[in-house]
């Protein structure tokens, strides 16, 4: 019985890793879709949403059967309950991949605004935490988690900078109005992935050190269970 | 030792229910901030975004105490796992309404825009759904939660009105741009708000129900567990 939990762990484990290089997948396309003007990587986008959105459902179901029927206490519930949250950032991160992509179709109706070398930026930023926060959580590496919150930082300061910068291009150029609004939204959407991954690290610390680091609260002792 | 649960799961919905209330009070507070231009709303809105982040962690962690000492099955494993996502999604709400005080302090220290009337319209609407969607979970009124997905699309409809509308205004006058889109920013806030409170009721519909409309998915049979 134990030794089979185990192996429904690991395939449960499995999917969440699919999952994870999906949403990063999804990324990654949407940006392409949009620097390099391809408008049918944003259909792949598209596409891939809805495989997400089936691995979201699946992975729930799948949670929810190894509670009632498993009735696991502790550390493997923890990772459980973990695990229905990490499933819901990531669906809400191909959301916002999918918000990414349609914005670029709406973009590519029009001429370029100007080199958005930040955009592949901030991409690539948050794709690294996504993969950063599931492996620390496959690899139960809390030092790692850590890490990702530190990277979230960095995509906030871009995101900034761009923000402001977008804001002089409209105040120059009322013909760039659209367009910058949508960049800027496109940054938005980026921000939110990075916040996304920095919650699943929060979890994993969670997990591995049995404190709750969310809110940058004090550390306090482990919940009595 | 079932009276005892039963107590417990009372007393769990009934900090839920606080929390519900908190968030609903920030986004009025925050709204009024910037519609009435009375800055110490916001500051209101910030202390009490602590206090929600504080019941987050105690929800989480009694929900994690129940499922690990009271080993539920069934009914009441679905519903301690939505009551987890809930919370979840009730911390973020408090979030945007953070945002949107955020923006009102540096709308503040600018003349007014225009009249801002469809912001309280979203917002009323968005505060209702939340409590519509709190209310359809105690309650257990999968109907009143159904409710709450129509609401969400006029929620949507008025954003994209007045988005355009702003886009409008900031071609027309560059001096407006930073203001316009400080104002585009609160309407995504309130939509999201409205999608947290949409989320709040599609897990009504699947403990009510058993069937997963996320995604708009065909109804499936209840998983087996």
């Amino acid at each position: 019985m134990e030794r089979h939990f185990d192996e429904e762990l690991k395939n449960l484990k499995q999917k969440l890793l699919q999952m994870a290089d999906t949403a990063q997948g999804m990324i990654g396309l949407a940006v392409r879709a949009l620097t390099e003007r391809k408008e049918p990587l944003a259909g792949e986008v598209f596409a891939l949403e809805e495989k997400v959105n089936a691995a979201e459902i699946e992975i729930e179901e799948e949670v929810l059967r190894l509670l009632a029927v498993r009735q696991p206490a502790a550390r493997d519930l923890r990772l459980l309950t973990a695990i229905l949250k990490i499933n819901n950032d990531l669906e809400r991160v191909a959301d916002q991949a999918e918000n990414i992509a349609e914005i670029a179709v709406l973009l590519l109706k029009e001429p370029p605004l100007k080199p958005v070398i930040d955009i592949p930026k901030m991409a690539a930023l948050s794709q690294r935490m996504i993969k950063n926060g599931i492996d620390a959580f496959v690899k139960h590496d809390a030092s790692l988690a850590k890490a990702v919150c530190e990277d979230d930082d960095a995509v906030d300061r871009i995101n900034d900078q761009r923000f402001r910068e977008l804001l002089t291009t409209m105040i120059a150029d009322p013909k760039s109005v659209t367009r910058a609004v949508d960049l800027i939204l496109v940054g938005r959407n980026l921000e939110r992935i990075a916040d996304h991954a920095t919650n699943i690290s929060e979890d994993v610390i969670f997990i591995e050190e049995g404190k709750n680091i969310k809110h940058h609260l004090q550390e306090k002792p482990e919940a009595s269970s």
